[in-house]
């Protein structure tokens, strides 16, 4: 039996963080897609496509993961995809709560997948993407958060403002 | 004595949780002030007036309930209408916390104001009118979430975007 | 329609808190009953005529509120006493979440009655029982968390040790 | 590649609760190994042999679910199983917080388990065997919380008593 | 050694929850900066000017507490003073889950500045600048929550609007 | 001025947790009393003595900390040690709750003492005694939590059993 899993998220930008979790459950599963959603209504820093080639340029090593944008329900997605299993990661109680709320409206929207919750390194319990990009526009080194790539992007973005 | 309770909120739009706190409401005072309000810091996407309408339509079947409309401190509209009680409908954590807040800040204002907590049934403890808002956005069946006519209306706000 | 209300609770001692939701729900009710759970899980300090005497001196003042032990299921006693309403003060949010679980337990066994959720003024946000008795042991005044009757009770216990 | 988890527990008694989580993990792995913790320190009501009964009983119908007891680490037990997942119900915020500290402490001894957390159905979000236990010692009727089995063993605990 | 502290805020506006922490932490350290952050994502009420007018006045009767105003990393604006410490108050859970975050980001940034958490009196333990805005602008009487000039400056917000 | 603090504890064993957090208070005040309680009620499984030996051997680089032990009310403790700050680390929302609420009730016995609360390093946030003395009770190596004499300790403690 091949067992598939979709991350959904918004990644605006990718951090150490969700590529903790990323590596943990390529281990777990067959094939992972890291699903970028295109989120109107966050209206995120990063394109859809700029978060994509972020995403893709830090999984590269990871031979059953994928990279791919979705529109609409995530659900509808993962049946698309096959997958059985949609990951979540978790850091904070506050994460926690919203990601209940949101992961019993899923199943009541359909029955067939399953949300599971896995936890990053501790020593990324902290990291949020929001916090990151607060930090980068006040000209703070954020190596230590977020890939090169990213980091590079990151600074482009607050020179062009 | 006569025993009336105010249940204030937004109501945009009114979901299956609401109904179910209301229901247990009527239950408990003689008379229960559904009382919409104008809440312009929240912009919401449904007028007062249509807020009011699917209110009115769903809560039909009981004789001791009122919907309404108020603007300015709560304190001061429950007051007008002779309430001892503001009923607050509680699904979670960070519900509470917030309201626990917002309580004792009202208390504050008028000492004769008793806020009291209430919990929906378990089935609807993870609704909350701005999920419903979103995925009804993407398309997504909620008949499982609100009422046939706030169904009906939640669509035609998407079909006309 | 007489509302009836029941406040139960192990009142191993009583304290201000308990007192102030006391108060808060005579005004809500046209009767409260104050409900002296047996408890034997707990092992109490004071036995349940103790707890129910001390309860008895500090309501005499309110002509709506009596005092009465029970055994076996909250929901049965307040079945006993026709009460509609089951009465909890909530200070925290670990009370809170304690409290939810419960409730819905209760509402499991019996639809009919229930649960509302108070809260106590602020200034005793703080007080628990179980806190009172651990720093009454240590020869601390608390005349600032019960009355005059429960604090002499108090040292009593501690001078028997 | 085969997908082995456990999930470890003390199941003193089992619920509905737990029988939910292991028919959704049952779903997602190709083995699921349920552990019935011996637990000293709890000192549980029912034997590690009762517990096991009780279980074995209620996964009769999974193919791929076996019940087993264990002593001492459970990440051990883990590595014998070749599990890869270890697999935790979450229902609140507290039992949240309190797994998660467990999980990050079962990593620090053993970083080639992963723990996973996986919701029960709503309606089982309350259950907690500590709380069946209370109620079913006041005699009251526990099946809409426990299966059949182990409802008779339970009055047959409280009738020794 | 010279005990030099930092507490930040944003102080939109100023109220006798932070004017309580100001004071106990001028008893604990040598020199307290009450710095107001320009924070430009918040988009204040008032200006950073009227905000340091409000807080000066306000402070006025302690000698080791001055105000200023910082741009940028508050770390880096901490070195600046020589200050050792960093103060928040805390109220909530919630408030507690952001700060705890947030200190750890600081603490990556720079670990020489030490996060301390201090507690406002229980009668200012649900105050916050948004909530007072929000009942200020529906024309209610904040002199409980605010210093008198605050008020004033309150009223005339909401006149000019 | 002298800057003096109190860091009081059960301590059952020293974890380096505690360990991080003295280290961070010994760089903030001018002196640390590590203050061990005799907590009767707790029932350690080290003796004070043993538990006052364990600490000296580990904090024994730091030339303005000494451990001490006290028994009655810690405030009373602080007050003979002319300590202005009493020092609580958290590491989680839960300690967070219990925490507020124990230094309310310092506060109000003694309102000159300040709680202030700060942050083990992110490693030690899941580092419990209780968790490490279930572990090594079964035998794990505790050497990533613990000094080595308490380590040392700890198997003395369960060989003899």
């Amino acid at each position: 039996m091949n067992r598939i899993a979709v991350y959904p998220g918004t990644f605006d930008p990718v951090t150490f963080g969700h590529l903790d979790i990323i590596k943990r459950a390529s281990l777990l599963f067959d094939k992972v897609y890291v699903a970028v959603a295109h989120s109107t209504i966050k209206s995120p820093m990063f394109s859809v496509q700029e978060r994509k080639v972020m995403l893709e340029e830090a999984v590269r090593g990871y031979k059953n993961v994928e990279v791919e944008d979705f529109k609409g329900l995530v659900v509808d997605y993962a049946v698309k995809r096959s997958a059985k299993a949609m990951i979540r990661g978790i850091r904070m109680i506050s994460d926690f709560e919203y990601e209940f709320q949101m992961a019993l409206t899923n199943r009541k929207m359909n029955t067939h997948i399953e949300t599971i919750f896995m936890m990053p390194n501790e020593s990324y319990s902290y990291l949020s993407s929001k916090l990151i990009k607060e930090i980068a526009s006040m000209g703070a080194d954020v190596s230590a958060f977020v890939p090169a790539l990213v980091q590079k992007r990151l600074k482009g973005k607050y020179k062009n403002e």
